[in-house]
């Protein structure tokens, strides 16, 4: 159901239907009252777009719905046949995209071929944080014991040898410190954990102790009780956390990760896990999503899975659309956009 | 294996053996230096104290690893039998308990025959409060569910209708600003929620968006995402929240409950969970511990159960004989002790 106005000079934004109907309108009027008219034409798997229709995509939203159930490597027929169309479409200049990871492999195939890519980093970091800290929590306080218990009606205090250790005063190493490393921390401190961040370059930072560079990491390891992983996979991040850094920590560690499955050495976190060269992990995302029913993860003790979810609030479409709303006009205005990608190659802190 | 040093003056401190060891020198240290020569009386289930040995009791210290797996009413023999001291020693003038709230039968048994109680309000208040978080954050990110699939091996995304709404900007009524209660905010603040405390009288707190007495609980529960019980059981707080506040509450809200089961009335939150009146609630304490095996609460959905154990942490033994200590000279030189309880009768905040 795809509609377009034909017009020489109208600009075509390519969005799913749930956005076409919830912001549709207001798009176009702020498209217009930027100076460029535009039209949107309609994503609908089961029928693609008009030649006519391609040629005037200008624009394209990635929202939420359209991601939907994929994972990175499986697309489901929403995106799969969104991402056709962008392929298909002659004029597309501009992609914005729903997450703050760019590693989806048709991004940088549209970036090779010249398309403008922007992320939506910010958009779900309150969420990611505030799942990021959930998870820890559920880790220290033994919620996954709670639960267990719950299934079987059976009342287990934590007492004796089932008391935890005290969280406050504890130190957990955040590593990366964007809107989610940086939330994290700030949270963390709340609760009053000493917070250490890492990034490329050391330096302060309101509510960490202490921040320094990824040269560091390997000193402040071995002193960490939690490792929590808020850095985008890069090639400098990739396998960061690998069989040698695991060994440099505490047997009583903890890893939270939030950021990307390729961050860690899975192979090596399994083997860690297995022999109590670590507590435990609260682990959101996979080096293969999603994690194959054969996975070990799934049963080891101390490790708590979530589904690649973290980011995942009703808050989350909002923002997207409202960052997707403020790039437009910069779009409609020829102004720097927000949060550009630079692609693969550049690295990212 | 109870030691005496009989002296005419010297106070007997009445401790479990985990207490005589780890720090039995240091407690008697202490009450010499502050000028009241003591020695241990040291707790053993399997044999009473001498008649001379109870004699010689004037403090004891109830801490955490007496309490064991003990309910408040069902005693374990460990403290069972040390309860069968404290009614036996004739000249105790004060004992020192590991909890904050002061609600077990026997302290207002000894209370009224003129022992002196203090409470260790405050040694776990930052537990119970990471707890309270840990349980609202579990609830709002679904955790129940992920571990339900991840013991199915099941790769479960919260995606469509599973996305669970946006924690910041979603509004908590923190009921009682004690030590704990004031920790909730806090934490709760930082991740963004706005929070509304209830205390006997209305007052302003740093982190509390406002502050309003019990007379306005009404007005503010109607436009609560989260109620979160943090209050003494007083009389004023028995069933306070009882059937009809709990329909003045939205559908999409959730209780959390750390501080005593008797401050909701039970079978009214059960009938709000069947009827899907509010969404879920976080539970920590019930009218009747252990939780019974047949109680509904077990499995009603949107429910979370730990079982009293929101304090625990290694950290509390720690702080309770730390404000034993403090409280130790304080009584040496006949100073006001800190926490001293002024019976059931006496209004609480």
């Amino acid at each position: 159901m795809a509609v377009v106005i034909p017009s020489e000079e109208s600009a075509g934004i390519f969005v799913s239907q749930s956005v076409a109907s919830s912001d549709g309108a207001a798009l176009l009027r702020t498209c217009g009252q930027a100076g460029l008219p535009g039209h949107l034409v309609v994503h609908d798997r089961t029928r693609p777009p008009s030649p006519a229709e391609l040629a005037s995509i200008r624009i394209a939203l990635l929202s939420v719905d359209v991601i939907g159930l994929s994972s990175k490597t499986k697309l489901e027929p929403e995106l799969a046949t969104f991402v056709d169309t962008l392929y298909a479409a002659p004029n597309l200049q501009w992609l914005q995209v729903c997450s703050a990871g760019m590693d989806r492999p048709f991004y940088a195939e549209l970036h090779s071929r010249g398309v403008r890519l922007t992320s939506a980093a910010g958009a779900n970091a309150k969420a990611v944080a505030q799942t990021a800290v959930a998870g820890l929590l559920a880790l220290s306080r033994c919620i996954p014991m709670w639960i267990e218990a719950q299934g079987k009606r059976q009342w287990k205090p934590m007492r004796g040898a089932l008391i935890p250790p005290q969280l406050e005063g504890q130190h957990a190493v955040v590593v990366g410190m964007g809107g989610i490393g940086l939330d994290i921390g700030r949270v963390l401190k709340a609760l009053e954990l000493r917070v250490t961040g890492v990034r490329r370059s050391p330096s302060t930072q309101p509510y960490f102790d202490r921040v320094v560079g990824f040269n560091e990491l390997d000193s402040v390891l071995p002193d960490a009780d939690w490792l929590v992983l808020a850095c985008p996979l890069t090639e400098q991040t990739r396998h960061l956390i690998d069989g040698r850094r695991l060994k440099l920590m505490r047997q009583e560690a903890r890893i939270v990760n939030v950021a990307r499955g390729e961050v860690i050495d899975e192979a090596a976190l399994i083997e860690a896990l297995r022999n109590q060269a670590v507590a435990g992990a609260y682990l959101d995302v996979f080096e293969k999503e999603p994690l194959p029913p054969e996975s070990p993860l799934w049963d080891l003790p101390g490790v708590l899975i979530s589904a690649h979810s973290a980011g995942n609030s009703t808050g989350h479409q909002r923002g997207v659309i409202n960052q997707f709303t403020e790039n437009l006009i910069r779009f409609a205005n020829k102004s720097a956009l927000h949060n550009e990608w630079q692609g693969a190659a550049a690295a990212q802190s």
